[in-house]
């Protein structure tokens, strides 16, 4: 079973006028836990992109449960639901500090070949991000 | 039936190295365009929130089907897809100036009193929300 | 002598909870007020990057004088106030809806050859620019 | 002599379609250089702002030597030039993980009293801070 854990300070930028994150910033961090979530499994994005395999997101789907305050550290828990094919699942919940259950998002991301933005099926050197998924 | 269009013109800064916009722009694209539908209907989110009102968003999902790219004018249809009560929905198509969907979206926004931040009942004075709601 | 205004409502997104725009939104604005006095100009940004010329910002500077607001509307003048060369220079005064000026600021852009990253010349056919420097 | 170093991820988010990022991006980086600067002398600027002090940017300008790219680790130096007084300026250099130097950038911020916005002197607790100026 994996599961990988990240922190994230929340910044003055992404607080709004409510006193807390901006709904849109999540996005950001997400992105942050799934790019860990995948180096400490050996897999660099940056190099995944470099040869030539895109992950831009399909679906995005998130619910605030409580908001994220300025200089919060919030903990990120990431797993992969689904053994990835064509797309890539990641499940996310993010604590405050305190433990407090935040939010609980979903990411599903497609593999496309950069050549010509068609969908491709996860590429033979990733074969081990299918060991990782949670049972 | 209401339903209430608004454009908005890509930013450089909304783009990612991936030459489309990034997933997490999409819900400033949002804001602006549930803002500028209540403000069709008459009622103006800040005075709103002057008035002790807070409408913080409790849920948001989004299906990407075609990429937004640069300087691209977007066209993003609003309705309210369900009686307001305590909670207020906004479903939202995304077309790009080919008229082209580019995404489906939906947020859930819930009333706040500012005062003690728990949820609150639609204010009296915006019963006329009430109408706006698409059967 | 070429002046333009161009006009921008503020989001809840570029909030922060100090209540006023947060100090880092302003480069988006003033990105906006750039496109726009090109495309006023009769150049679209996107074109002169699609035809190989990058415009990468070298310098920007800003002196805050009084905060933006949520929901305000924005007006920015901008101006060239230099015979543009390798380098284009753009400067914006941000005043809202009162006329109470805001900003100052100063951007200074490069024209890259966006083949080999090198600082190029005004391309001929932008040559117009140079019509447009506020004397 | 006093200097604060930190690292930054860069994330995708922060690129644009250059492939570099987005020039309005380095005011968030900044923004995290000085809160980590400060919460390293021992001062929490989520602390000073619930006592009642304010820091807004008064002023703020940076030069792009080189492009950040997506996925570089930069570290930020920080100093504080002159001695903090209403006034407060930070001087910041980023540099990628090949040790290029990318960027100088200045701040200047400024002590308001939240209760009324108006200028304040460096609070009295603060006075470690008038230690901490780089000589």
């Amino acid at each position: 079973m994996f599961k990988t854990n990240i922190q994230i300070r929340v910044r003055y930028a992404d607080t709004d006028q409510m006193k807390m994150v901006y709904y849109g910033k999540y996005a950001e961090y997400l992105e942050v836990a799934r790019t860990e979530a995948l180096r400490e499994i050996g897999i660099s994005y940056k190099s995944l992109e470099d040869s030539g395999i895109l992950l831009p997101v399909y679906e995005y789907s998130i619910k605030f449960l409580k908001p994220a305050k300025y200089d919060d550290l919030l903990k990120i828990e990431t797993i992969i639901p689904i053994k990835p094919s064509v797309k890539l699942v990641f499940n996310y919940i993010i604590f405050n500090q305190l433990e407090e259950k935040l939010s609980e998002a979903t990411t599903t991301l497609v593999f496309l070949n950069s050549s010509n933005n068609k969908p491709t099926r996860l590429p033979e050197y990733l074969d081990k991000l299918s060991e990782f998924y949670y049972k």
